[in-house]
């Protein structure tokens, strides 16, 4: 039944490279145990590495390696999951691969947003604001106290302020005597910040504490959709902006800036990586007549892609919005405003690494819980769904188990299987407990079921949950004999559920996208009360579970 | 007299790029006056530019455009400074052209050092240290307060410190559950810190607090040096390394990081701009086989010339020492030490680009003061060096400024004509003045002279001033008739000065490198008497006095 040694992970261990085996070797005498830190360096591994043997084991393959002896062993799914190939991972999710690019049209008029509260108070909404930050480039926060400072707090909640000489925060408001554009009442075009910075700051915080003025609308570009544009509508342009260093210049009485980049960065295999855009503070480029011919037609071409109306995303920072963004990517543009009315933003610089590793964090104690998630709904099987089904022969654990087993012999997808196997989890431990349905309470079993699951389940798990009482009521009036096939105990409760459907009702019902699988997961519900049917164990469909659980 | 407009700095206007041109007008609608940012985006210049009129104007070229009227004027020096050419400029100075590299027997033993309180106080000192930092890739600052915490007022003396999950500063000592190397009493190989994180802080500052530990000496490799190497020796391993991103990763109990970076990050331009290097944070490389070979064979090459003995530079920290380098440059490395010996270092992160702002400010500063400073020997020679000359026939300003041309026709080099315009310099504003010296007190006024002057000018210019009244006893003691030919003024300030020279001291006269620019300036000096004589203005030696200037 196991594998050979040769086709582990499709691939013979012999052909792989065998310096990169080695670099990943497992053992606490390579790599600390606490910390996962490699504990030697490349050049004290031996020259002339070779396989001495080669063994599986019960869990992967053992090495043992010459010259030096060393024995390392390998897990099949350390292996499985690290073939060598042409991987094209997202990695830090730094670069365009790691992103999804957008035109304004994209977003349906839909910004990534979250409540403050909501943002603080459940990982998951926490969660997918950073997502939205990493993969869309942006995210709003909503309700955020209009306190001054407050947004180094936001900060603070998934990373560490980069303090500039502007401070740990900046002021953006009409001033009386500025230094920069900013400070004005006037139309700022798209553009990202600091790009004579060196690291340049990778996000940006905006906090509105108030916007009463007549005009002053943000707006955002996604630089990398532009610059993706350019290099599709016009290669050799988009190749000079990544080759042709722009010295970007910022001086005041106190400062003096300078960083030498490309407007567009790419990484060592070509991809979009960073984006520097700001026509103010580009200095005077020293290069022979012809590089400086080329790049100022590429300039322009790309700026006046970041102008096409289709990329411009716009919208109104209300008091209490922060917008957070990521400045090597995302342009962002303001119109002009009255000078006359109240416009006051405080802003603050951070770094996207950082934010990474709080999502990261944020997931691994998403998969931790998700593990614990299905232990629970194991131990729920086993105890609670061991007692009896209300009015059936069989166990409640056995009704479930029964009707996922049905669901897979019909060939249904994993996510109705789920469902079939957790359509009465209502039942458990709800306010209003099955007994108490059995005495002649709804406890919209159904309901309870498919929101406590919500959190770990899309909706194609749910919402057929969510119908599988209605689906009863919605055959009653339509199938004829459905009813007459229905169990006893069932017949009971559809009386206490509102019995058969109206048309009106059989109409909103059949109006429901999930109609269909709600009366699937209705019959396989109905064919799992048989106390002679063989009933699989609840291990066999743990594997299928952890695949459907949200990640955030 | 004046260049027609199509000479100037070199080139025809009509040859110049027009929209770079067009972008760099310094009119007042275009750039703003307070801080030099453009008020206009590159899509809003016509399309079609050309030249309308071209002007020569007293100050440079003024330019009518087509179609849009526009006018705009650029001096003569402007056009000079930013002619279009391939420079080779260090623009940011992160790139291997604004660095010097280093193996360790370039520094001589000699560490670029200066003590705290000379940093603190002397803006040349702190410029020298920012300049060695931006320059070698580190410095060392002595006595610096063993307090813990100080590391960071150090930060705070040139930048801001960059936090991360290790807090604002980090301590270095061996901790009884290490989660790190650097905790433990282990030899550390050399290194940079922090690749899983992007941006990286390019910044690193160590303080030490204690060091009474046998072993635990500190490394330093320039990391572009070996890079530089690897290039040199395998062209194709320093290819592999600058386009194969490495994913580098950290996790602990509260933090996930991750950054794909390249081992050697190259500009658009093919310059090494960063390296990275740290064996104990790489994970698993996920690409084809073949690539990963060639990956491996690169990188163990690199690693091995980092290693060369040649390239690191020993030494010890000792209590109160502060070093900062440059983390994307510069490895560093820990000889192992006993842990039951005290050793603790304090660290902190910053990074480049603070820095260098800080550094250009005080170079702005210093020509402010390098103007004013030639503007006040103006003023001497305007105000003190009009009245008479003890004894002369000339005044002081005409003594010396005769002198200055005289040594310009002898072919001398600049500092020689800048030492005989300076030469009594000391004769002013000393705590002994001239006519003390003729009432029989000698004011060493060569010495008070070239002691004045070496806060602005090189040895090359105050040595031979600091020689010159030797250089009269000496030529009294050697070269026979020249005392029969000294003035009568001179005759009477030889005695006081100590009359003419010992063989002894005519010996050590000799030895002195400057021994004969002192006599040059001596003999111009004795030529600068003459009523009779045409005197040039100070004026014409303000260029020569601006360019010898020292910078820092």
């Amino acid at each position: 039944m196991s594998p050979s040694v040769e086709d582990l992970a499709g691939n013979r261990v012999e052909d792989l490279p065998l310096t990169w085996l080695r670099d990943n070797c497992p053992c606490p005498r390579c790599r600390d145990p606490r910390n996962g830190q490699k504990l030697f360096q490349i050049t004290e591994l031996p020259t002339g590495l070779a396989l001495d043997a080669v063994r599986r084991t019960a869990d992967g393959v053992e090495v043992d390696w010459a010259p030096d002896g060393h024995r390392s062993a390998y897990s099949a799914r350390w292996l499985t999951a690290n073939r060598p190939a042409a991987g094209e991972g997202s990695g830090d999710r730094r670069g365009e691969n790691g992103k999804t690019l957008w035109s304004a049209a994209d977003l349906n008029g839909r910004l990534p947003e979250a409540s403050w509260t909501e943002y603080l108070g459940n990982p998951a909404v926490k969660a997918r604001v950073l997502e939205a930050v990493l993969g869309l480039g942006f995210a709003l926060l909503r309700d955020v106290p209009c306190r001054e400072g407050q947004v180094l707090e936001v900060a603070e909640t998934f990373g560490y302020v980069r303090e500039t000489n502007y401070g740990r925060l900046f002021d953006v408001r009409v001033e009386p005597d500025p230094n920069n554009l900013a400070f004005t009442g006037a139309r700022i075009t798209p553009h990202t910040d600091n790009p004579y910075r060196d690291p340049v700051p990778t996000l940006q915080l905006l906090h509105c504490l108030s916007n009463a003025a007549v005009g002053g609308d943000s707006g955002l570009v996604d630089g990398f959709k532009a610059a993706a544009l350019l290099r599709a509508e016009d290669p050799e342009a988009f190749a000079v902006l990544t080759r042709t260093p722009v010295p970007f210049r910022f001086s005041d009485a106190r400062t003096e800036l300078a960083a030498d980049r490309p407007l567009i960065d790419v990484d060592g295999r070509g991809r979009i990586r960073e984006v520097r855009f700001n026509n103010r503070s580009i200095g005077t480029l020293l290069l022979p007549a012809d590089e400086l011919e080329a790049f100022y037609r590429a300039y322009r071409t790309f700026a006046e892609i970041t102008l096409r109306p289709e990329l411009q995303l716009e919208f109104r920072l209300l008091p209490g919005d922060c917008l957070i963004f990521d400045n090597v990517r995302l342009l962002h543009a303001r119109t002009a405003f009255e000078e006359s009315g109240a416009r006051h933003l405080q802003g603050s610089y951070a770094d996207l690494d950082a934010l990474a590793g709080t999502l990261a964090v944020l997931r691994r104690e998403r998969a931790v819980a998700a593990r614990e998630f299905v232990d629970e709904l194991a131990e729920l099987f086993a105890g609670e769904g061991a007692s009896a089904y209300l009015g059936e022969q069989v166990t409640m654990a056995q009704h479930m188990l029964q009707a996922a087993a049905r669901a897979e012999e019909a060939g249904a997808p994993d996510a109705l299987v789920a469902a079939a196997l957790l359509h009465d989890l209502g039942h458990f431990h709800g306010p209003v407990s099955g007994a108490e349905l059995m005495e002649g309470t709804d406890n919209r079993h159904s309901h309870t079921g498919a929101d406590r699951l919500a959190e770990w389940f899309g909706p194609e798990v749910t919402e057929p949950i969510r119908l599988h009482v209605a689906a009863k009521r919605y055959l009653c009036a339509v199938e004829p004999g459905y009813f007459g096939r229905l169990s006893q105990a069932s017949v009971y409760t559809l009386e206490v559920q509102g019995g058969p459907m109206s048309p009106a009702e059989v109409a909103a019902y059949e109006a429901n996208p999930y109609a269909a699988d709600g009366v699937a997961v209705r019959r396989w519900d109905d064919e799992g009360k048989d106390p002679e049917a063989p009933t699989p164990d609840f291990a066999r469909f743990r594997p299928l579970l952890m695949a459907l659980l949200r990640k955030d």
